[in-house]
């Protein structure tokens, strides 16, 4: 891990390119380092100056000692001044100048050397083309960014600076504070990884909240952010979900799985909670800043009026959160103290006349019940309603019961601004309705369930272990035949190989071999036409199902080759697959497409013809594929239902399953070679499974090399975007 | 329709029990009617005063002359002074005192004596348990809200008082403006219909939005909503959706249809928008009433930052907005008049170094462009932006295409605030961030389109036509039985009779009447025990299938009858059913379940035997429905997929399925007595369908008089919540 503090909490800084001139970045760095308070040595660095801003200006970064440096001329200098920087001892880099990277070929190779440099000298390199970053606690505002942060528990990672730049503002405004904040530009050095990874140890750092449009270096992701999510939540926006439709998509898994999944699966699997909304990255964070992580999901609700009572019980219904059944100690103080036209049941509706003391009443019983795990509080300004002191009672009440997080609606203007106010500053989340409420609940507290489930990411042991030296032997002979689609036979192999029962397959090149082939497996057995480049063989007449004795063997093998020839004269035939015909089960489909940055995602679903028209599949990365995270990939899918035993059947073997898919995580972990993989369908049996038809796609050879290494090291240049 | 002029314009107002102490309703609404404006008469009724708040107070309402009345005195005492009032020529009367319908049995009848009162003397009333009501163009504040609203043209109509005057407060702050707002209360008078109806034709009203729990007269509801949307948006939202779980459930149809699902699809089929979140009520209610319907879906985005640019389009994706392609004349003057890094197509980033003249080229440009039906406008405060010289850009330029809807998010803090400001004032919708500003374009355009292929609400004529009298009589012979549930021949029947092709099925009572009805349909046939209550007939082993001869017919019959006599000797068994065998099809789903208020909800899906796990299904009210909304329904679904031909197959007879929807809504709006239909599977061939299982249930005979009317008459007591 990269220590940071050079960056955040450097003893010097120097500012290459500070300028004189009002207006220009140069001059609003070194202002904004100067005004945020930051209390070691400033150097500003500028040949044609001896001052600015009343500071002594050098001639170049060798007249000074600085930790950090910053770099704001035109692009040409850049990688010169970055070889000063490292000479005289520089151990932080901030690249402020554009022109890299984002603007073309001779960019991307000035940035690639940019980055060259800085690991040479062992400097840590933030951007090029950045804000800058900020740390609230050193202080030091070493960006251009309009406005300095609010000091606050929320470190927050921008991919566009312009938006950073634009929510800083916004946040000044709305009084939202935070720890650090850090645009990453071109991320020819540190990365979002790097500073999550950073973070999650930093204690100035309650929430990390993330812009990000791209993730570099996938499984190094995982680790860290599957690490650094058990520490503290890491909130994310990822946005550039419409490249959903680019990629190419010749297998079902490949179909079903856009780019977009991908992150899906990886946030989920991580446990880094995904926003949609920008608005829900802050209020989610400052909901976690402020309040406890809650003990379960109970949820009581307390308020004046029917209407948002209604309301926010239909949004629970819909989340993780449940409504929390009061214990009779509770419901009988709460029938003893409120009007008999109360209602004392969760929703509790104190009606429209409760004045202060009322909801105090309430507030303090339903707080200390045993089955109340948070308490959501809603206020309408009526006649007679007290906002004021209703809030102040209800921050009176909640110090007696800090381990429970408190969120409060009040909604109105001018008649509950004061009691909202009053709530933010001591200590309550406060929404102006409450369905956002009920969302930031939801939040803190699916967190709070991962955490306490939260697991190692250890692959399973499995046994048997799978034999690799077959699975490679395989694909050598494939490749040898300069083909990069597996027929069935070897897909067969390859499976059975790692364990995964496949329905015996045997190639045939004649109708006596398919007797015997046949004879050997025992009737019925199934013939399939071997072509690896014909796609529909059902269509064209190339499969004969529930074959009974060899004259029928032979007599089908004859049929296929002689229709076969006859439609398609040229076509490439290996010969006829001899398949044993597996008794019925129940249809699913196991599936894997290959992500560049995150390695092989697995899908499972209803199998069958179908499966496209369907879509009931679900997703998790291979990598680090726990058995806990499978079963909760069945279970995610209506597949699962049909498999506990649905309209009185016996259950399937789940357990099977399960196997099943660990084994092809594995296979497609060890093999990344292997682009893409479908079995479909798999028969499930209430006792083990069935593989029926493995289709297996190698890269074309020349990809190979662009594989992500699977031990977790990132490559060297960005392959981003 | 009701004249509600002497509500909303009355020439003098009495307030019964008007008061002299502050803090008392009585006093509250006085004031606020003098405060509010309004230029009538008002009449203080007291009759321990002579004066109050500088108006002589009267002894009782004989002594003036008052249009509209409200009262304000003690539950006892209302019905006593509504009968005064109607005496005494008083038109219009909102009674605010609470204790009726909501406090239990006593309450509802006080209420329904109220409102007979008030048909009797044909006077309106509103409430009883409201707020009152608001017209801020009289002016009349008539209410005892804390606030009179700001003037403007949303008109808002709220079944919770307390949340209604949470958002008056609110709205105030915010600046959001109403031309009337209308507490619904109890409604044993005027209801949402009544104002939607009167509204419709409001010249002060421009948009239409409700808070409601609940509707009364279903049917009513949907004529004035639908003829409603056609002339104003009209938009909902609707709480009370976790009351889902609680109907009953025995059919598919049943199992699958929620309550909310009914208020779903009671609002789709009248174009009524129904938001998920109190604050999406407000902004797109604000963006109709500032921005002009979109003549298309392409939308036009300019910004001057990729990540703003990158989230926009990625919420597009997922409206039915679809991304403007330019015309070439304007590429190519963007081509020519931005810089080189400049992003020229849509989303045009006009990058971070753009002033206000850069902004207003693209905007001329784009707004200009035949095809661009919208422009949405992202703004982040950079160096050298000017956020206030770039909205007066935009105001002057979208002043030359006021046919264009222009939306805008100048995102960030005290930086932008002036602009946006600016911009709201000047009729462009502003949003804090790019997602809700795509929400609300989104809306408005959804609106345009519906208004644009809005459609008349006759029924289909049916050809040929169904005969009524055949089912009756099948019915008739049902209930002579003392039977609900009918067997398959009758069910069989009565899908004939309105000419849906049902399988033919014949209910024979020996094994010789089921040889000679298999001999006249035809082999094969089926056996099916009929037994009205059993259920679960194929575990019994009650079902035989693909019998092929008499000798057959014989043997099962026996089988049939012995099997299920063993297992279940006390059963009634009506004989076995002779059901011709039909080929298969795509198995399909076609049901009915009725709901108190609206009546008949038709199911269309995927049909067999994993109904209630696939889920795929859609759903419309039988009432007024067309032919194009039952297309719409079977498009919805995966089933449709199907039917189109998926994987090669030939397209099926859709045409066959529409006319097999059309009538079995007609049978069921015919029929109120049905409680229940399922046919299930329905096969759909190549040419034409078959029903294969059609399954009724009528209600109990003592329910049917609760049956809603089909003619659209409201019945008189209330009988939602």
């Amino acid at each position: 891990m990269a220590d940071l503090r050079t960056l955040f909490r450097p003893t010097s800084v120097a500012i290459i390119g500070a300028s004189k001139a009002e207006g220009k970045v140069g001059n609003s760095i070194l202002k904004n380092v100067i005004n945020s308070g930051f209390k070691g040595d400033i150097y500003p660095i500028n040949p044609k100056e001896t001052e600015i801003a009343g500071l002594r200006c050098y001639q170049s970064i060798s007249q000074v000692k600085a930790e950090l440096a910053i770099i704001v001329i035109p692009t040409s200098g850049v990688l010169a001044a970055a070889e000063e920087c490292g000479k005289n001892g520089v151990r932080s880099l901030i690249v402020i100048t554009a022109g890299f990277k984002e603007t073309g070929a001779a960019g991307a190779k000035l940035e690639r050397e940019l980055s060259e440099i800085c690991n040479r000298y062992s400097m840590l390199l933030v951007g090029p083309n950045c804000l800058g970053v900020m740390d609230t606690r050193t202080p030091l505002d070493a960006s251009f960014a309009p406005k300095f942060a609010l000091p606050g528990d929320i470190a927050f990672i921008s991919q566009s600076g312009a938006l950073g730049s634009a929510i800083l503002d916004w946040s000044v405004q709305r009084g939202l504070g935070f720890s650090k904040f850090i645009s990453l530009g071109n991320k020819a050095g540190l990365d979002e990884t790097d500073f999550i990874e950073y973070l999650a140890g930093d204690p100035d750092t309650k929430v990390i909240i993330c812009y990000i449009e791209s993730i570099t270096g996938g499984q190094r992701f995982m680790d860290v952010a599957h690490a650094a999510s058990k520490v503290k939540p890491i909130i994310v926006f990822k946005s550039g979900t419409s490249a959903a439709g680019a990629r190419a998509a010749s297998s079902h898994t490949g179909s079903l799985a856009g780019n977009d999944r991908v992150y899906e699966t990886v946030f989920k699997q991580c446990n880094v909670m995904r926003v949609k909304k920008l608005d829900d990255l802050f209020s989610l964070a400052v909901t976690f800043t402020s309040q406890p992580l809650p003990r379960g999901n109970r949820v009581a609700i307390l308020t004046n009026a029917g209407g948002p009572g209604i309301i926010t019980t239909d949004n629970i219904e819909t989340s993780e959160l449940t409504m929390a059944q009061f214990s009779d100690r509770v419901t009988k103080a709460l029938k003893a103290g409120l009007p008999e036209t109360a209602n004392i049941h969760n929703p509790v509706d104190v009606i429209g006349d409760a004045r202060a003391d009322r909801y105090a009443y309430a507030m303090e019983h339903i707080l200390s019940d045993e089955n109340v795990d948070s308490m959501l509080v809603l206020l309408t300004p009526q006649k007679v309603t007290q906002p004021d002191e209703t809030a102040r009672a209800l921050v009176d009440i909640r110090s007696r019961h800090p381990e429970k997080p408190v969120l409060a609606s009040f909604m109105g203007g001018e008649l509950v601004a004061g009691a909202v106010d009053y709530l933010e500053k001591s200590g309550i989340a406060t929404f102006p309705f409450p369905e956002p409420a009920v969302g930031a609940l939801d939040g803190i507290t699916r967190y709070a369930n991962w955490r306490k489930r939260a697991e190692e990411g250890g692959e399973e042991i499995l046994t048997p272990p799978p034999d690799r030296q077959r699975v490679a032997a395989v694909f050598e002979a494939v490749r040898k035949d300069a083909r990069t689609n597996l027929i069935g036979s070897e897909a067969a192999r390859v499976a059975e190989a790692y364990g995964i029962p496949a329905a015996p397959s045997v190639l045939a090149r004649t109708a006596e071999d398919a007797v015997s082939a046949a004879e050997k497996m025992g009737y019925p057995v199934v013939l399939k036409l071997a072509a690896p480049k014909i796609q529909h063989k059902t269509d064209l007449g190339g499969v004969k199902l529930n074959i009974k004795c060899a004259d029928d063997v032979r007599k089908n093998f004859d049929e296929i080759i002689s229709t076969v020839r006859a439609k398609m004269p040229d076509a490439q035939i290996s010969g006829v697959e001899v398949q044993k015909m597996m008794p019925p089960g129940r249809e699913m489909i196991i599936g894997m497409s290959r992500d560049p940055q995150f390695g092989p995602m697995i899908m499972f679903g209803l199998g069958g013809i179908y499966v496209n028209l369907l879509k009931d599949v679900s997703f998790r990365m291979a990598y680090k594929l726990t058995r806990r995270q499978i079963e909760d990939m069945i279970k995610e899918t209506k597949a699962y239902t049909l498999l506990r035993g649905f309209r009185g059947e016996a259950p399937a073997d789940i357990d099977a399953i399960v196997d099943a898919i660990a084994r092809i995580a594995r296979l497609t972990l060890d093999f990344p070679e292997i682009a893409e993989l479908d079995i479909n369908p798999v028969f499930a049996y209430e006792k083990g499974l069935s593989a029926l038809d493995v289709k297996i796609m190698l890269a074309p050879p020349k990809e190979t090399g662009k594989e992500e290494v699977a031990s977790g090291v990132t490559p060297g240049s960005a392959v981003a975007q």
